[in-house]
């Protein structure tokens, strides 16, 4: 039995249908701050829909349930789709013309990157940037669905561990799990995306910027509406502490904030990846902040004035600029290449942690972490005591070889995909520091990186090859790597 | 029972004592060119021996065998009494005053890195110099005792893979291997050594810096007796390319060129690692030279005269490069960091590669690659026939689980140590290009890095800590990690 393409192009036609019509809410927008885009938005929608509409039309009458095969087509193709679609609105309306640099713009927004080839962004019609923003949270939607309810089943890099905890009915096949454990998650995704936007709004902001802000970082995206990010609101560091808060909860396992509005809070406390992303966070955020008060020479202060005394400021930018980076928002407050060479290479370092496990975050993630590094001192004893079988033990319950194998694996590929992608870079012609930072940012969809890509910078000045790859790397890494690279097997297409 | 702390200090006195002959054989050298330190590197041979010949006396009447643990005991401990002895005819003779200096320059002799803090190695007399290409040498016996006969029996990190395929008699106790096999191998490292010193000479070089450059070939070195490394001798193609050569051998498994020497041709043709290791350098070579030869625009001839035409130059420069950074040599034509920004990082890629296991050369090792790929493309298939046993395959072998695990698990441990290694440098001030070069190029045993660090500067420059730091990655690189960590855990000390 082959695949069954036509539910595959009749998934594909229901994402466009559903990307229409989130187009048509950023044309909405554009339509209330009157800002000359909204036909060309209108029209984006409309074309999208139809070409849905179509899709599913010629397959109506398809066979229902769809296999694990069909499933990494899916996944691989519907980010591919929505994201070619998705440039429709910056195409349209002129905001950016150039067909690179739009699908640059959008596959980085749907990975939840953030990474922006725009220089001047707060130049954008209101109705683009909310659209911007806007596929940073449709991305962060598929990345709750694929963790929650697909990955487990794909059997891809762990994900089966970290979704026995998932709240619902477990069943084989994708649908019920869809249905049941996303809609919940959804529904804290919104509310949080709510309660942001209350309170920056609260905090100083206006609406607009509350809203986009918002939407870019419950998704850790990390586009901004304003050139200088969030280093904007230096001078209102409560804004700040709000979005890292932010930062921090869509780092974080949503299934754990299910369990904190359900009461069950001795599910969280047990919770090792939680245990750690804190304790990771803290520790990495006092190691900033003391670089970063004693030895920083300019005082973080020239750049962004004091308001609760330099200590403060220290200490803001350290932890903002960590919980940015490890939950991979990478919204910027200051320019931590330009502070000292060790922080450099310690938020470099950064880039391979990534958030949490069912989180809308990027990254390697803490839980592979956590088993990596207790299977590597396990094998310490291992090597001491040959015959007996030492097993990892995660979240009080065994861990079966073939996961922890999977992780491992995982780890590896990624490495080794980082170096493949720094010497394409490199072979492009950038220079070496920028070459691993932006293979680094685009793999673990952070966004801000290093050298000509660092955080005060853009990705403006790659050559058009370069905007691709990094496209490219943004979407492995977003799929866990695996579900683009299966499809390139010749295993996945022989028939069975 | 508790560790036979006898034996192991036995066996330290009897490596101090073999260090003291050595040293001997270097105030001769001195003696004969008449440079005034032969009395200094003689005292230095006499106190070293008087330890040795101590601690012998003091330990005689020690139980016979060595334990497992005993085993990581004595490996570790011995690199380092050997370093710190080492260092005593560089203080006694004021060549290297500084006692930081003096280790530094003795343990990257020792694990055959070949990362010098000397600025002028050209003004030291012949005896020292001699003594430096010596410690070289020494440890590239060691290396071969240990990849033949120890870490086999220490279960680290597969080396049990390619110990399954060395020459003599296999037994569980560690005495028999290390004298028969391992004098097969050290007469094949004696004799190349031998060869490579005839040829360098007819090639014209002095006899004193054809056995010098020898000595750090065999040994995948890298000490030069020239400032200017093999640079000096650029109007000499022939030298180089009788280097590279050397490089190639000394880079490749030992049991190999046993069985070339035996006549078993078949043998050598089918070993996936050297099929590979070959493949690899030939790809790289030729990518390296069409970069050089098309896109270095400051022409090579410039700064290394033409001998044999422009694309002869780059050719040989290319792949001298490729062969030294792979096999870990670290010997130098060229500044590769000066040449374009993709070759910049293409080296640094190729410092993770590492030369063949059973071969003097550092690193990761082609081996583990190649199983760490395999395993990784198996990953697929085991991904979508979830039920099915896919075991891994090695020269037609199937490889056990477990040593699957042990060697991905090392690879994993490489790139964290790199990763900490980075980080503490870029702590010590070290920029962030010097210090990830500087970490992976001690891990690696390579020798020149990147930065401050680059192929044509030294590592003078590193704060007394970093010359600590640096040494430490040398040792446990050399030591294949585990055999260094292992000492650190808990689980060692415990009594069974």
């Amino acid at each position: 039995m082959g695949l069954n393409t036509r539910i595959i192009v009749h998934i594909m036609g229901l994402l466009l249908l559903c990307n229409g019509s989130f187009m048509l809410v950023a044309a909405f927008v554009s339509g209330l701050y009157k800002d000359g885009v909204t036909l060309d938005i209108s029209l984006a929608a409309i074309v999208t829909m139809l070409f849905g509409v179509m899709a599913m039309f010629y397959t109506r009458g398809h066979r229902k349930e769809v296999k694990r095969k069909e499933g990494y087509i899916v996944v691989t193709f519907g980010w591919i789709i929505m994201s070619l679609s998705g440039t429709l609105p910056y195409l349209f309306s002129g905001a950016i013309p150039s067909i690179t640099d739009a699908f640059f713009e959008t596959i980085s927004g749907y990975t939840t990157t953030g990474a922006s080839i725009l220089n001047d962004i707060e130049a954008l019609p209101k109705g683009i940037l909310f659209w911007r923003s806007l596929t940073h949270w449709i991305g962060g939607m598929g990345i709750i669905v694929l963790a929650i309810a697909i990955l487990p089943l794909l059997g891809i890099g762990g994900m089966q561990l970290f979704a026995a905890e998932a709240p619902g009915p477990a069943g084989d096949k994708l649908h019920p799990r869809i249905t049941d454990t996303a809609k919940r998650l959804w529904l804290i995704y919104f509310g949080y995306t709510v309660a942001e936007t209350v309170l920056l709004k609260l905090a100083g902001m206006s609406l607009f910027d509350a809203m986009n802000h918002a939407l870019a970082t419950l998704s850790t995206g990390g586009f901004s509406t304003k050139n200088a990010s969030l280093a904007y609101w230096n001078h209102q560091p409560i804004i700040q502490y709000i979005t890292i808060v932010f930062m921090f909860l869509a780092g974080s396992n949503f299934v754990l904030s299910y369990f904190a509005f359900t009461g069950k809070i001795q599910r969280i406390l047990k919770d090792e990846e939680f245990k750690y992303y804190t304790i990771f966070i803290v520790l990495f955020s006092v190691a900033a902040f003391l670089v970063v008060n004693y030895k920083v020479e300019v005082p973080v202060s020239d750049f962004h004035p004091m308001v609760w005394g330099a200590a403060e400021s220290a200490f803001r930018h350290a932890l903002f600029q960590v919980v940015a980076i490890v939950t991979t928002t990478g919204f910027v407050t200051a320019d931590f290449t330009s502070w000292t060479s060790f922080l450099t290479v310690f938020f470099f370092g950064l880039m391979f942690l990534g958030g949490s496990a069912g989180s809308t975050a990027g990254g390697i993630k803490v839980m592979r972490h956590i088993l990596i590094i207790k299977n590597g001192i396990l094998e310490f004893k291992r090597t001491l005591h040959t015959n007996a079988v030492i097993p990892v033990r995660y979240n009080e319950k065994t861990v079966t070889e073939h996961i922890v194998y999977n992780i491992i694996a995982f780890f590896v590929l990624y490495m080794l995909l980082f170096i493949i992608g720094s010497l394409v870079l490199g072979f492009m012609g950038l220079d070496f520091v920028s070459a691993i930072g932006g293979a680094a940012s685009s793999l673990g969809n952070v966004g801000p990186a290093l050298g000509d890509l660092n955080p005060v910078s853009n990705y403006a000045s790659l050559p058009a090859a370069g905007k691709w790859w990094c496209g490219f790397l943004m979407l492995l890494g977003r799929l866990e790597l695996f579900t683009v690279l299966i499809l390139l097997t010749p295993y996945f297409w022989k028939k069975t």
